[in-house]
Formats: C-alpha cells, structure tokens, sequence
C-alpha cells in the first residue's frame, strides 16, 4: 500500500492539489488540456489526476464539457473556521452596518502577505469596489489590510514593507517608513482610514475584529465615495459592527478605544 | 516518478480527500488522532498526508493545536461556479426578498440526493430554521428540494422516492405516491409549498432559478412561520426574485407561468 514512499506519495498529493490550483476567477472552467497546460502535468497525469478529482467531487463537469470546481470541495471548504464560519458569525453584524450606511462593507482576513476577503455587500450606488469573495488583494492600500498588517507579527510587516507595494493611483502610500508610522496609527486609534489608495473617487474606514484571545482575527471595512461622506462619521460604525462580530466570536471584551488606555 | 501506477496513485488522491472529509460541522476541529480513526487510515499515513494538506494550506493548526480546514482550500473553492459564484449572482435578489418579507431566505442547489444550501440569509423574529450554508438536507420536505427534485432526472427522482425520507414531524409526507404527485404539482405550478413537513411551525415556499440552457440550477425559498404568513402571499415575490436571479444568470427568458401555457 505504502511502497510508492514518502517522495511519491507527497507528489501525489501535492500534484492534486496543483490541478485545485490552476482555476480561478478569470478561468472558473478549464479543458483538460488546459489544467495539463497550466499545472505544468503531463496530460496523462493531469487526466489521472482530474478523473479521481471529478469522482470526489472536487471537480465536476461543466455544461460545455469543460471542468470546473466541485461543489464537493465548497462543502468541505465551507467548513473553514476562518471562511465560512466567520462570514456567518458576522453576516448579521455587515447586513447592519450595511443597511445603515448604503455603502460597501467588506470583511476580510490576512493569509501570509495578503488580504483575503470573506465577505462584500456591494452598496446600491456607492462606489464600485475591485474585490471579490474569496479574492486576494495586497494588504497596505486597504483599510482592512492595514488593520490586519498593523497585528500581525512583526516579521509579517518587515516582508510587507521590504517590497513596495503596487501603485493603484497617484496618492498610493508606498514609502515604508510613512506606512510604518500609519500601522503605528492604527494600533493607537483602533481604526483605519484610507484615502484614495486603491481607486481616487474611494475611500475605506476599517476596525479590527477580535478572538476570544483578543487577538486580532479579521477586519470591517466600509468603503465609499471620498466626496460623498466624511469618513470620521463612519468610524463609530464600523466600530460598532467590529466589536458586535468580536463579542459573538467570544473576545474577552470589546476593543477599548484609545483614549480609556492609560 | 509514476513508478507507483494508477491504483497506488489514485489510492493517495483519494485518502488525501478522505482525510478533508472527516471535518464537519459538529467536529470543525480535530486533532491528528481523532484524524487517523475518522478516515481509518494508520497514524503514520494520516500524518503524512495531513502534513502535506497544511503545507499548501488545504488544512492550518487551530490556536489550540487541532487541525482545520484551512482559507487556502476557501480560497479555491470559492470559485465553483455552483457555490460562491451562484451566490455572488443572487445575493442582492436574496436581500431583496429578506428586506420585503422579514423572513427566512434561502438559496439551494442539489448536489446528488440532497439539496446543499449555498445561501442563507436569517430573518430577525422569523422561525428558526435548521440548515447551514454548506450544509445539506433532504429534498423531499423542503420547499428547495422539492422544486430541485420536480426538476432532476427521472432516474433521480426514482432513487430519492425509493427510500422513505425521514419522518421531521407527523405531517413530514412519506408516501412515495403522494409525493410524486406534489413534484407534478410543482412542475405545473411553478412554485412549492410544504407546510410543516421539517418543523411543525414553519412553512416554505420554493421557486425554480434557470440557468443558461433554462435547465433548473438552483431554487430559492421563503422560510415563514406557518401561522404568521398566507404562503400564497409569498408565492409571487418568491418567483419575483427566482427570475431575477434566472436573468442574471443569462436565463432564455423568466420561466412562463402556469396559465400561459398551453
């Protein structure tokens, strides 16, 4: 049963998963010869490899005899403690936050260098927003990144800062001691406010959410015109809607603002 | 490197996929132990292939050392098309339907013999409802499932009816005949109703959602308390946001309604 030893065997494993890999957002549905192609698998390999993916369920035929990801796989995967789980323990908390606002409201955490968001109520009229559910995004322009990099270890934000960060627009912060002393200021206040950094007509207001060890485990965000709202005003709510999501994933006791700390 | 053949390799894919399938709901995280035992595969194996899964982040450590299904496995599976896509396209139709009604929505695909819920947004005061996103159920006593059913093949509709459904409540119907006979119903009126068949206070009232080809791919449902609501109040606002969502799917054109036909 073991022979093929641990080489072949995590090759295996590690090669199944590279066909998972080779889908997304752009090209949600794959040909064979494309997984081959983009997973840099033999076609032979890749055909294995997609039947036993396909007899799972992890991936599964589409109408126009392509593949494309299970909804095997999004079962199991809506089981993770930090997708699915948390977007339902906060869902309630952004419908709120959203319906009060009539804004975009975002909720995301970090995985390595990156964003990921796990939730986005798109606001009817407010300004169009570039992400997606289950898209990544680059942590520093984004309020909800910014909140997520500035409690993260701090090995996390010495790699984030040694590489400049893309330049969405002309005002884009990319000088690591300026974005330094802003993850100081959003560690003092509690809050994050991003001008202009991704898009020019946007910006986003964002707050931490806590665990129950009061670490910081996701991010709220609401993100709307720049000349349509002061974003001060915005900051109570998200607020808010941070600590009612915090206080329902068992944080010790709400984020004491700044000014109670001594 | 393909020295192990073709039932030694796709031995490995799938234990890989049996190890992911243990975690549930109840059981979101567990420890390599209870790992090995729950996929019956030796602690050494289990232990290899876990290491393997957490290394490209199918799995991550929890904070108090178990294992769970990690945000990588999130990520990908947020692109099934039948998922988060599917949600992505009806979710303002679905707040729509929450926001007018005050009630339970649903959204839900099938997936083999059950129906998988893939949204679902709670109403405040509404009845308490049992599903999950994610989570599945069994077509037969639910509105979803019954119009997802009166739409599947018929050698789908033959194996579901073949077993008798479990009994939720007296009113739960079980009689294969009876039950063939409502699927009918569904298929001329355009619309389910089942009434106290999974709580004895709830009512549920489900529309077909069509794809590209006008094939059903998926149903919505209102979830009421059966004494608050008329359920035939809710029958047109249900088909209201069905076709809807149909259209944004690239549906032909909205499902004709019963009357027009011929």
């Amino acid at each position: 049963m073991e022979v093929s030893g641990r080489t072949g065997t995590g090759s295996v494993t590690s090669r199944a998963l590279r066909v998972l890999e080779v889908f997304s957002a752009a090209e949600p549905v794959l040909t064979l010869t494309e997984i081959s192609r983009l997973s840099q698998l033999p076609l032979t390999t890749a055909h294995r490899l997609v039947n036993e993916l396909a007899e799972w369920g992890a991936l599964e035929r589409s109408p126009d005899g392509g593949y494309r990801i299970g909804l095997r796989l999004w079962e199991v995967a809506a089981l993770a403690p930090r997708g699915l789980g948390l977007r339902e323990t906060a869902l309630p908390y952004l419908s709120d936050l959203a319906r009060v606002t009539g804004e975009n409201v975002q909720l995301a955490v970090r995985e390595e260098l990156s964003v990921v968001y796990v939730e986005r109520l798109a606001g009817r009229g407010s300004v169009p927003v570039l992400t997606r559910v289950g898209g990544r995004f680059a942590l520093t322009p984004t309020g909800v990144g910014r909140v997520l990099l500035a409690h993260a270890p701090a090995e996390v934000q010495e790699s984030v800062l040694a590489q400049p960060p893309a330049r969405y627009t002309e005002r884009t912060e990319c000088d690591a001691g300026r974005l330094r002393q802003a993850l100081a200021e959003v560690r003092r206040t509690g809050v994050a406010v991003c001008e202009r950094q991704v898009t020019m007509d946007s910006v986003s207001v964002a707050a931490p959410v806590h665990g129950t060890g009061a670490e910081v485990v996701a991010a709220v965000s609401v993100v709307a015109h720049v000349d349509a709202v002061e974003a001060h005003t915005l900051v109570p709510l998200v607020q808010v809607a941070a600590s009612g999501i915090s206080r329902s994933l068992g944080a010790p006791s709400p984020a004491p603002p700044a000014r109670s700390r001594r």
